[in-house]
Parts: C-alpha cells; sequence; structure tokens
C-alpha cells in the first residue's frame, strides 16, 4: 500500500519554502521536502504545519522533517527542529499547497459514450464525461464539467464553470448556478416526501415544483434535496453543505450558510443567511430560522428562535441554557441526597416541636 | 438563473381555475394565472394556497396575483386580493395541479446502451433507460420503468407500473412488488452489518437472505436496506420511506408506515403497521413496535413501547412524560436554590432549637 | 412476489443437516429442509434457528419444519418439533449456511464497454463489469473485482481480492488494501468539508490529501470517506463500516473497529483500535477517542475519554452515569413535590418558632 516514491522535480528545500512564503528559516534550510502533511503525520521529507493551538500536543511525537509555524508557537518548538517561521501559518500553508499542487487542466470534450437529447445546449470548453445522460432540453454553461455516469434531467439548466462529480443525479428542472461544485452522489430535486393519509391508504401528493441551486454552492457526496411540492426549494449564494445531508421539499436556505454531515431540514423551513449547522443537527418543517443561527452538532430546532442566537440539545435552547442543564443533570443525584437529608431534618425538627 | 417565460397556452384566468375547481370568485376573474405556487414564492403571474393556518403568516407580504383559499381563511384575506373561496383548498389544489401539469407520456422501449443478461424477461411497454444493467434472470413487470444506469442484480424479480429512478442498485434476489417508486441512488439489498468477533479479527457473517418490497411503496433518494442475513428483511405494501433511511438485515416494516429522511432501524427489528416515524429517528436492533405508534424525530426506541404510543427521546418515553421531563431539566437551577434556601432556612431552625 | 418452487436438489433431510453439523436429531429426521430461516420467519420446509434468548419469544407461533439450536434451549422447545441440537447453533448456522449457499464462481475478464484510461494496469483474474470507467495511471491487484458503474480515479491504487460494487465513486489518488468490501454507492476520497470566512464570503481549501483504507475493511452502502485536507484520511485493518457512514477529512480510524449505520465523525478526530459505535452515534472533529471505546446509539463524543469507556448521550458521559442521570431526569416532578412538601413543613416550623 506504498505510493510512488517522491517525484525529484516535486521537491522543494526548507530555504525555498520560505521564500515562497515570506518566512523565516530557523535549522537546516538545504532539507530537501516533497510534500506538506498534518503534524502528526508528516515524515521527514514533508513539512508539518503549526497554526492552532490543538496541534501542540502532536509537535513531540512528529517526524515532520520541517515545521511551517505561525510566530506565535516559534518558542513551543524544539530549537533543534527545523523551521519556516511566518506571521500566519495558516494563509502560508495556502500559498504552499498551490505551489505542490498546481491544478490540473480541465478536460473538454463529449465522450463518445455521452447520450444526447433532444435540443441539449452545450457551452464552450464543456466536458462531457463517459457515460453521461442529458435528456431533452437541458442546458449547460461554459467551461461546465460533467464527470462520467452524471444523470442531467429534462430542462435542467447548468450555470458555467460548474463541477460535477461522478455518479450525480439531477432531476427535471433543476436549476444550478455557476461555479457550483456537486460532489459524488448528489440527488437534486427528488421528490418531496408529501403524502395525505386517505381511508384507502397513504396517497402521493404529486411534486411538480423545483429546485434552484445558488452561485458558488458546493454540496457534499450523496446529499439529497428534495423539489418544491408546488414552488421552489432554493439553496442560496455561497452555501456549503456537507455529505449526506437532507433538505426537504420547499426548504429555502439563504447565503452563505455551513451545514455539517447528516444535517436534516424539514419541508418548507426557511432558513436565513449566515447560520451555520453542525453535524446530525436539524429542524423541523415550516421554522423559521433567522440569519446569524449557530445549531450545536445534534440540536433539532422545533421551536422560533432569535436571529444570531446559539442553540444545542433536543428540543434546541440557547446553548449556556443548554450547557447548564446537562451539568444540572450529572448532578441530580447529589440535589436528591441534599433533599434527603433536608426531609430527615425537618422530620426531627416536627418531631421535636410537637 | 431565470426560466422560460410562461407559455401562453399554459395560462388560466382566475374565473376559469373557479370553474376547475368549483369555487368562488373574489375580485377580478380576468387576472391570468401561470402557475400555483406557496404564498410567499407566489409571483404576480400565479396563485398562491391557503389551507393552513401556519400559512397565514405569508399573507401579507404575499405577491401572489391571486389566491385559493379555503372558505374557513376568507376573512382573514384582504378584500382587494383576488381569490378563488373553495371548502378544501388542500383538495383543490391537487385538481389545479394536475390540470397545470399533465403527467408526461411514460417513455417505453430499451435503449440500444443496455446491457442485458441471459434468461432476462421483460413484460409489456417495459422501458429501459440508457446505460441500465439487468443481470442473467432478472424479470421486469409490464409497464415499469428503468431510468439511465440502473442495475439490476441476477434474480431480481420487479412487478409491474414500478418506476425506478436513475442510479438505483438492486442486489441479487430482490424481489419488488407493483406500482414501486425507487428514488434516485436507493440500494437494496446489501449484505447487513453482521459479523462475529474472533480471537483472530472480525469475521463476516455470510449474507444469504433476501429483500422484499410490497406494493405502492415508494422509496427516497440514498436510502439503503440490506437483505436478510438469513430469512427476509421487508418493507409492507403502501409503506413510504424518505432519503436516507436506513434498515438494517432482517428489518421487518409493516404496511402504511411513513418514516422521514435519516432514520436508521437495528437489525432484525419489527415494527407494526401504520407507524410513523420522525426525521433522525430509529429503533436499536431486536425491537418489536406495535403498530400504530409514533416516534418523535431524533428519538430511538430502545425498550418495547404499546401500541398507538406516541414517544420522544432517547431512551424513547411517552411523549408527554418526556416533554414534563425537558421542562424540569430547564427548571433545575429554580429547583437547586429552592434546595439552598431550605437548608438554610433548617440549619437556622436547628441552631436555634439546639 | 412469489419466489420460484424450491429446487428438490437443494433439499436436505432434518437427519443430513444433523449430520452435517455434528448434531442429535429430535424427532422426524426425514423431514426435507430446502433453506435455513429466522424462527419467525421459517416455513414448513424451512428450518429455524436458536441460539439467543431473545429468540426464544418466536417459538411459539414458529412454522418452522425444523429448528436448529443449541442445547441449552432443549427444554424450551416443544417436544413434538423436529429439532437438531447442537453444542452452539450460531456456529452450527455458519455450516449449514456454506452448505446451501455455495460461493458462486467470480467472474472474471474485462466488459467491452468498460473505459480504460492510460497506463492502467490490471492484475490477473480481474473482473471489470459493464460501464465501469477506469482513469488514468489506476492499478488493481489479482483477482479484483470491479462491479457495474464503478468510476476509480486517477492513480488510485486497488489490492488484490477486493470487491467493488456497482455505483461506488474512487477520487483520484485512493489507495485501498487487500480483501476489502465496498457497497453500493460508497464516495471516497471526497472534498473535505473545509472552508474559511472571508469578509467576501466562505472560500473553499484545496483539498490535496489522500485517502487509504487498510486490508479487509468492510464500507456499507452510500457511505462516505472525505481525502486529508493535507495528509491522509485512513481507515484500519480489519474495521467495518455500516451504511451512510460519514468520515470527514483527515480522520484516523483505528484497525478492528465497528461503527453501525449512519455513524459520522468530525475532521481530524482519531480512533483507537477496537472501538465499536453505535448508530447515528459520533464524533466532533479534531477528538482523540482511544481504543477499546464503546460508544451507544445517538451518543456523540465531544470531550476526552478513556481507554475502554462505554459512553452515551450527547455530549457522550460514561454509560452509568448516563442512566442514572435519565433516570433522575425522568423521577424529577418527584423530586420537586419532595422539595415543595419540605418548604412548606419549614415554613410551619419557621411560623411556630417565631
Amino acid at each position: 500500500m506504498n505510493q510512488d516514491p517522491p517525484d525529484q522535480a516535486d521537491t522543494l528545500t526548507v530555504a525555498a519554502i520560505a521564500e515562497l512564503v515570506n518566512g523565516t528559516v530557523r535549522g537546516d534550510g538545504s532539507v530537501p521536502i516533497r510534500e506538506v502533511a498534518p503534524l502528526h503525520q508528516a515524515l521527514s521529507d514533508e513539512i508539518g504545519v503549526l497554526f492552532d493551538r490543538r496541534y501542540l500536543k502532536h509537535l513531540e511525537k512528529s517526524r515532520a522533517g520541517a515545521v511551517l509555524l505561525s510566530s506565535e508557537f516559534s518558542d513551543s518548538v524544539d530549537p533543534e527542529m527545523n523551521c519556516v517561521i511566518v506571521d500566519d501559518a495558516r494563509l502560508a500553508l495556502g500559498t504552499l499547497v498551490a505551489r505542490l499542487h498546481p491544478p490540473e487542466p480541465a478536460p473538454a470534450g463529449v465522450h463518445p459514450t455521452a447520450v444526447i437529447g433532444r435540443g441539449v445546449a452545450l457551452g464552450e470548453e464543456v466536458f462531457v464525461g463517459p457515460y453521461v445522460v442529458l435528456e431533452d432540453g437541458a442546458t449547460v454553461g461554459d467551461r461546465t464539467r460533467l464527470h462520467a455516469h452524471v444523470v442531467v434531467g429534462r430542462e435542467v439548466a447548468i450555470g458555467s464553470d460548474t463541477v460535477i462529480h461522478p455518479h450525480v443525479v439531477l432531476y427535471r428542472s433543476v436549476v444550478l448556478g455557476d461555479r457550483v461544485v456537486l460532489h459524488s452522489g448528489v440527488r437534486i430535486g427528488v421528490d418531496g416526501f408529501g403524502y395525505t393519509s386517505t381511508p384507502a391508504g397513504i396517497e402521493k401528493i404529486p411534486h411538480v415544483g423545483c429546485c434552484t441551486i445558488g452561485d458558488d454552492v458546493e454540496i457534499g457526496a450523496n446529499t439529497c434535496i428534495d423539489r418544491g411540492t408546488i414552488g421552489v426549494t432554493s439553496v442560496g449564494a455561497g452555501t456549503k453543505l456537507d455529505n449526506l445531508v437532507q433538505l426537504g421539499h420547499n426548504v429555502d436556505v439563504g447565503p452563505n450558510c455551513l451545514m455539517a454531515a447528516q444535517v436534516g431540514i424539514g419541508g418548507s423551513t426557511q432558513i436565513g443567511a449566515r447560520t451555520t449547522w453542525g453535524g446530525q443537527s436539524g429542524a423541523i418543517d415550516h421554522m423559521v430560522v433567522p440569519e446569524g443561527v449557530t445549531v450545536a452538532g445534534k440540536a433539532a430546532i422545533t421551536h422560533d428562535v432569535e436571529p444570531g442566537d446559539v442553540v444545542a440539545g433536543f428540543p434546541a435552547r440557547k446553548l449556556k441554557d443548554f450547557r447548564r442543564a446537562m451539568a444540572g443533570l450529572y448532578r441530580l443525584d447529589g440535589l436528591r441526597k441534599k433533599v434527603r437529608k433536608v426531609e430527615k431534618a425537618v422530620a426531627e425538627l416536627q418531631a421535636r416541636a410537637s
């Protein structure tokens, strides 16, 4: 399970890295570095990175050939260790990664196995991979890439510079903006979970609405977004959804939100801009979640919250109330003992008084 | 990201809608309507809908050209607004949607790229889309549609009038009923999570059982259903599963159940008819959940419950007990203060008595 | 929805089964048995199995033609029932399943529709199914099977004797060990959920790390594993993940762990060997979970835990503390009543004393 030996051409010295990121060398600047890696994983031909207090614990055991670090941590690093010291190692990391991993040339062209329906309109320099299916009337903007096995339903409209990874399915009439990234297995425009119970059983409500995804949205693998029953399910510009997220029918997510993995949002819930959702959290249907709200992992919103609130638990309450409640919960035994003691003392006092 | 202008041919006047749904016009019956939409999304050429008290909040800001409403809300609507008033706007909505969105003609025929194994039997008017793979011995009933990239394992038996959306995978020997709908990315008949721990490590238990899905079942996108280890995993007729649901090996779900998104059911659990499961809820393995039980979102059943119970929390308790417990939890600080006050008073009484 | 009648050739008598598993017949050894099944599902031509106290409840209503049971339960079974009695029916079940379901001959060869990139290296007796896409530089070990529609990214390295079910996607540079099993819809090497908030909006951190999956790992359907941001996301040898699991970027799961369905692990969390995770449980990012920890269903680790701990709840606490806290929570009303009574008694004592 070993990977190929490093390509010498891709090696930089510690000194060359310092020059690249406008940093200072401490120790041996001639050490060759092949790759950048987390401190606890970096090997002798790799440079580790330190920009967060949480990584200090990995310093001692690190086998890194050098460390790229924010100056605030320079006293924490063994003086024997080869270092590149910068103001902000997080920013320097971006520069170094871009140098070590230049973007690959984008593929273009339509693979001969792609199935293209009637009235499909492809922009310039579009890539359509093997076994892609584009149904009738779909449109694809310039430089957009549809990777292997993607299925694009009838009348779907896809913007420019969008990347759709293998095995994504877009149901009919879905609208995607520009610079959208959809990871493998994303399903958009699925019929929502809408039924009416009748004496004869459960009857399906037809889903004739649609689904629009704004510019610069990224959606993680195997995430599912239902279409509107009537009207629209929408995701605002700049919002990022992680893997395995669920958005119900007619959900409206505002711009620049972050939803971690396995979040689930019930039908018709409206979510304001810049909200943040921890893993496995959610909201029931028909909620209105105002802008700037932060929802802790595993929490679920079931009642109104205020703009900017930080909430946790189920049903979700303000984080500080949740923390106090949890602390109290695990001290209940103590409270119960105190009450027992008081009861006994009161009984004695009563006996004495009578 | 704009969609095409409305096709004039698909426009109805408010008066024509009233005639269609057997309702009364209030205001201007000549306004042309292109589409039906939720109140808060409807535009000037669309008719909004009002059949639920929760939508009243959207009335004031609505830009709808007209409103289709249940008569109970007729006094809540601005007299200036164009209205179609009916007894039950939910039923009228169904009629209107059917008129505006007539079902498309079903595709039929076998795409030349489909890979058809030995002994595969296709019924009449079957549709087999591009890149579908049907392995040896699979059978497909009349008028069933297999959309692009569907993989049907060996000896799978699929009923009639069933719709399988793109990218569904059915493992070997799975049995599907009639009028089943499987959304994109559904996996049925997966090996269950069955292992035995041995001194040598974790050993896999072979999964040789099967999986049967009853008539009129609908299954949401990316939902996974394991096959039986031995015996059967089954989903009863009329049951609806939402997206990203997980059913373990040998689970038995009764008829006419509703499971919202991200529900997870542990292996060998038996679930009665007409149970309802909120999002992200579940049950551990080997439970017996009787008929008519309702499980709140995020709850998990870990002990026996009674038929018709409504349960919440983890471990799941009766909803009213859960609510009382949560209320108490967030009043613990107050209780603790009371106890402290009583302790002090008792200490004073004791001091005085001694 | 009926399956084919049993093939007479595959029928064994009860006596033959007893001989096979080294057991004793009680009742009629001549009864023909076609299949083995759970007690509550077994029919008259099937043998039910009883090796766990939890199945005793199914005995009475069972329609099984015979029962294969561990001797400890021999007194619990109706003397009229045909039995095969063994020391450990769980082991005997394995033997019987292997006899009734011999492994199928492995397919081999490359389907003519497979798209094979430049520099792809295939081992001996490899199977490449219909519509598989192998991108440039991918390598596949001996006897490995890639089923229909699998997409293998650039430079991916797959070991020997590995089985990849239909519709799996491996992003570029992923490394898989030997004897790995990936179920349908698995996504490995997805870009992680890493962004930085800037005044201009949310910016994506490029994900240039990789992802390695050890030998003998099995991964359930639709599970997603992110690649490292930098460095590696890894799953240790022998570990088994169930369906719909999420592992964030740079997660490190040790060997021989078990994760049930819908578990979610936050980025950079390190997980020790032989940990066990219940359904819908998880850990936040940057945790270090030591070896042998057991996490109950729906729990989430948010603080340090000790090796071998058994934890439950959110935030996760030791199971016995969680249970006591839950018991206390549902007895809060009683405690509140006691406090009220004591308050009253104290007030009376105070009145009397003044």
